[in-house]
């Protein structure tokens, strides 16, 4: 496609025709076993490992338009960027064990402010039993952070969590409260001023969120087969999961929890954030309503449903409210390539 | 210590650091045996699997700082991206499996240009049987490579190559010819012309790396444990290697195998090239006499003693000519924070 620019395409649709390239381009072996379980595509891959699952993911985040030194220290920035990993693995219902870190640095950054990076990472690292492992360190122009984890279902191969799952009359449910991280990014970027207690928990929900593993093995254990983790946005991260499985969802958005702290520092703008901003990493799952009873019942953590899965148009979800009417909203999550609201 | 830039510190100087950091803040398991082999700081990261070896490495590569547009293709950018990191596995006598390739882009980036960039990596991957799993693609104001790379020892635990095993009293090897890759970025970045086939030889060497992927295995099935694959150049990875080890090295640079286009196309110049120019990623083993005759009559490939390691200081090398003089030369190795050569 000639002219075409990475922005036109969108980041989805990028990594959509690089996997298609991938999966033409591999050497085929028609006779052996395929020890691939997912590839690209999904929160993270997996493959047979000799006798149990392995998993592995990566995120990177750039200075700037990821993350702002004004908004996050360095050492939030280093729990951020390994907690983001975590919690793809905990998309699959695995354990994460093992980080390699690759940074680019500016060559007059401060070293001090590299070693307070590590300490948040080195904190979530140890809490999460995650052993840093290597990487590779570079100069660069701006601040450039990549983490790979590594990780294992600790289960069979049917033990996993994935996008491509859902299944018509699965309820759709998720974790915690949803709206806290995407109000923190506006809290930064416009100054605003909120009473402490609510400011810190935006602060918290923005820049150290607690990737939900034990949700996750839980999930699996329980036989639930579909989830992602919240990072593009609620409905955006649904569409995933709908697409992957070709099936539709409606949602109502009465039922969908909202971080209290979000309603009294964003009033009627509550429920957008918790629709359409990201980065809660809050496990989205689909499964059915006797699965997700038992997984309720087995976590403190609350559990919600908020809506169903349905056989119509893939990837149509509707939004209704309690009274069955239609809901819209502008922004649907966010492209990484198409910028629609403020970044972090 | 406020207030030392990363430039003062160095790569080295600042991934030594973080390792001693990250191996004093993990968690503590004193009852269970400890299933990581190698953590930070040798080619790649080691740990048990169920029942064999997985590796793990990284690589990071910024535009203008480490690859530039200019003298190099997207085909071949993604080619060497990838090889890079097979070399780091090459290293440490594994097969590598699985790549995870994760890209910062600007948002005007041509569509087709990542496609061919995927091409480069997917010719490389089908030949060496490698498979890419994953990865994430995000933007940025320039374009940023971080590659993750997954392999097996395919052997015991014990027959991984590290850079810590070198006894005195082992030869030090080469396989291959060195001076071609930064005899090819000086073309480059001088616009120097020179006869077409040895161009194209240096063109290849410095774009389209060959991992040592078989010799390495070759190595560990022959019992060799010390090697590293030369990416910093000759003599600083030497001294990788003796610093790892304790040991000291003296290195006969008469025996040193220069590839020949480096010679017509550089003269007097050659020798330096091949001490102390990087990216060759030939491997550098230390090993009995014996085993390295076993390892030459095994693989076609050229494998050449140079010198031999000793008990001095650590980290001694010497340069000596086959008069037993002592050669100095300025450039000793590419330390990515502290450049003191043109780059790629």
């Amino acid at each position: 496609m000639p002219g075409m620019k990475v922005a036109e395409l969108g980041e989805f649709g990028l990594i959509g025709r690089l996997a298609a390239m991938v999966s033409r381009g591999r050497a085929r072996r028609p006779d052996a076993p395929d020890p691939l379980i997912i590839g690209m595509g999904d929160d993270a891959a997996a493959w047979h490992g000799d006798s149990s699952v392995q998993l592995a993911t990566v995120d990177s985040l750039v200075q700037d338009i990821h993350f702002s030194l004004a908004s996050t220290s360095w050492e939030e920035l280093g729990w951020k960027s390994l907690a983001v990993n975590l919690s793809d693995i905990a998309a699959m219902g695995g354990l994460p064990r093992y980080a390699l870190v690759s940074l680019g640095l500016p060559g007059d950054t401060e070293v001090d402010d590299i070693t307070a990076f590590y300490h948040g990472m080195i904190d979530l690292a140890r809490e999460y039993d995650v052993r840093i492992i290597g990487g590779d360190t570079v100069s660069a122009p701006l601040v450039i952070i990549n983490i790979t984890v590594l990780g294992s279902s600790g289960s069979e191969a049917g033990q996993i969590l994935t996008r491509s799952a859902a299944r018509p009359k699965d309820v759709v449910a998720v974790t915690g409260s949803l709206g806290a991280a995407a109000a923190g990014v506006e809290m930064f970027a416009g100054g605003l001023t909120f009473e402490p207690g609510a400011a810190a928990i935006l602060r918290e929900a923005c820049n150290r969120p607690r990737p939900r593993v034990a949700e996750g093995k839980l999930l699996a254990g329980q036989g639930v087969r579909a989830a992602i983790d919240i990072s593009d946005g609620l409905v955006a991260d649904l569409d995933h999961v709908c697409t992957g499985s070709g099936v539709g969802a409606r949602v109502n958005v009465d039922l969908v929890p909202v971080t209290p702290a979000v309603r009294e520092c964003f009033g009627d703008r509550a429920l957008e954030l918790a629709l359409t901003g990201g980065e809660d990493y809050e496990l989205l799952f689909t499964a059915t309503a006797e699965q997700t009873d038992r997984v309720r019942e087995a976590t403190p953590v609350p559990v919600t449903v908020i809506g169903e899965i349905t056989a119509e148009g893939t990837g149509a979800i509707s939004l209704v409210d309690s009274r069955g009417n239609p809901v819209r909203f502008s922004g649907m999550g966010w492209d990484h390539f198409r910028v629609s609201r403020s970044q972090t």
